[in-house]
């Protein structure tokens, strides 16, 4: 008889094929960088009723576990490679762990990463990925690397994620439509890889970071980090279709600090701006100006006029009270 | 003032100094293997009551949390390198941050093995760790390399773990001193590292790994994975202090099914025996063979007289019902 541990095996185990020298079954997997790269880690923990709500879809989930990793991987311009799977489950539901696998490989296999590792064992629901990915020496996107004159840009759009959120909680009420569609942003983040990869490539930006706690509390930490002030034009952020819809107050809001957005945030100097535009379209990224770092520190929000914004807005903070 | 979240991160900043190209603040953290180095990987995930008891020290259980993840790599032979933390926790407690990091930190300290990169949320206590080590190519003890005639050795001694996981649940009677040498044991697993990188280094072992889940089911991997068989000497297994005390039926059962004591059995041909017994000496790592790698598929157990033995022993299934 198949034990519970012997189930779950069962759906993470596939054909060889990847590019680690070892993959699952040892004690360790064996990675190999390819020659003169460096390797880019990251790693996120995913907790039920925190970052996803119980009896989320099982398939949905397996997708955005591994969304949110392979974005830090494109926020830091790395090519993904492979990654380990730690997961507490409190039973081994079969029907839970094919839309789970399902959901996983299928974003895995899009952007070539492999599975190569894990741990499994009982407990509240908990899903820890880590990720790795290759990048050339010297060409990482890191948050310490603004510089005063830079242009701030935005992959894809902002704020359906907490859109779909405020519908959930009944803080506003939304149409069928526009919640389906703030609900897909919210559930299945597309993590903007292939951008993150041609500005780091080529060298058109200098400072990334992907947006997950909303934009103004995550540029903060590349204002931190490179020791620069900004200007963002909270009127050039590019909303999502469903946000779109609502009142511009709400917009604002929503665009300047939704969180659970995963596109990119990065500076580029202004003589890139074409280039930046021409990545964009060869990785089929939308991307927008919103704002320039300025050297005076602290961050100003303007509205479309240039007039001053005082929003209060901060960064989610997962601890905050 | 500090939100809970800073309150975490001063308990993980260090300073640098490490072997990351960059450490922990950006979104993912930068590693360069050695010129033709390969990169071991590994994921533990320890969840409360399920793992360690609610309540349990949190230095030990900083510990032990590395620990753990570091026998994966001296299992493999790998040199450990850095790891990542990801950390969900029901509040951020001072003193628990106290204890935990620094128990952490100590061990990290003593193998030279760099936090580059982790992740806090709230929720449930629960501890994953991926750790990264070197090793030369081709030099991996892999689970897979065991052959018909190696003899199967085992460093250290095993048992203890699972007495004092015995005593605390009340199936036998220990008396304080066994107990509390038997604890330790369960507690602050030593990760055999130097003995694991002697091994690799020379090649003087075929297949490897670290025994978690009981000597009897760990060997069997390495039996399948290697398509062979065994015959082990029961009588000859090396007990803990504390369970050598105790009378041979038990000996028997905890030294060759209890679970959580992170030593090493690894499998080398015979010619090897005096370089390994000098490894074991020159890393301060008591070694003791223990059977025979056979090409007859199966394994069996046998007694100080070579009279079979059957004890129906399998390994801990943490999904076992």
């Amino acid at each position: 008889m198949l034990s519970e541990f012997d189930l779950i095996k069962q759906y993470f185990t596939r054909a060889k094929g990847g590019r680690a020298v070892l993959g699952i079954g040892d004690d360790c997997a064996l990675l190999a960088p390819a020659a003169g790269m460096q390797l880019a880690v990251s790693t996120d923990m995913l907790v039920e009723d925190r970052h996803f709500f119980a009896g989320a879809d099982a398939r949905k989930l397996g997708h955005k576990s591994l969304a949110v990793n392979l974005s830090d991987l494109a926020a830091m311009g790395a090519r993904p490679l492979a990654f380990t799977l730690a997961l507490s489950l409190p039973e081994a539901n079969r029907d839970w762990l094919a839309g789970f696998s399902e959901g996983l490989f299928a974003l895995a296999d899009a952007h070539g990463c492999e599975l190569v590792g894990g741990d499994t064992t009982r407990g509240p629901l908990n899903i820890c990925i880590t990720v790795f990915g290759e990048i050339e020496p010297g060409h990482a996107l890191r948050r310490d690397a603004a510089r005063a004159g830079d242009d701030i840009w935005i992959s894809g759009t902002l704020g359906d994620a907490r859109l779909a959120l405020a519908g959930y909680r009944h803080e506003l009420a939304l149409d069928e439509d526009s919640l389906a569609q703030a609900a897909r942003r919210m559930h299945t983040p597309v993590p903007r890889v292939a951008l993150g990869r041609a500005l780091a490539q080529a060298r058109l930006a200098h400072a990334a970071l992907d947006i997950s706690d909303g934009l103004v509390g995550d540029l903060g930490h590349i204002l931190a980090a490179s020791r620069v002030g900004a200007t963002l034009d909270l009127d050039a952020l590019p909303a999502g279709a469903a946000l779109a819809r609502q009142d511009v107050a709400l917009r604002r809001r929503f665009t300047a600090a939704g969180g659970d957005d995963y596109e990119l945030c990065f500076t580029a100097a202004p003589s890139q701006r074409e280039a930046i535009v021409a990545a964009g379209r060869a990785t089929g990224t939308p991307v927008t100006r919103v704002g320039r770092i300025e050297a005076e520190p602290g961050l100003r929000m303007v509205d479309a006029n240039g007039a001053p914004l005082d929003l209060r807005l901060a960064g989610w903070d997962h601890f905050a009270s």
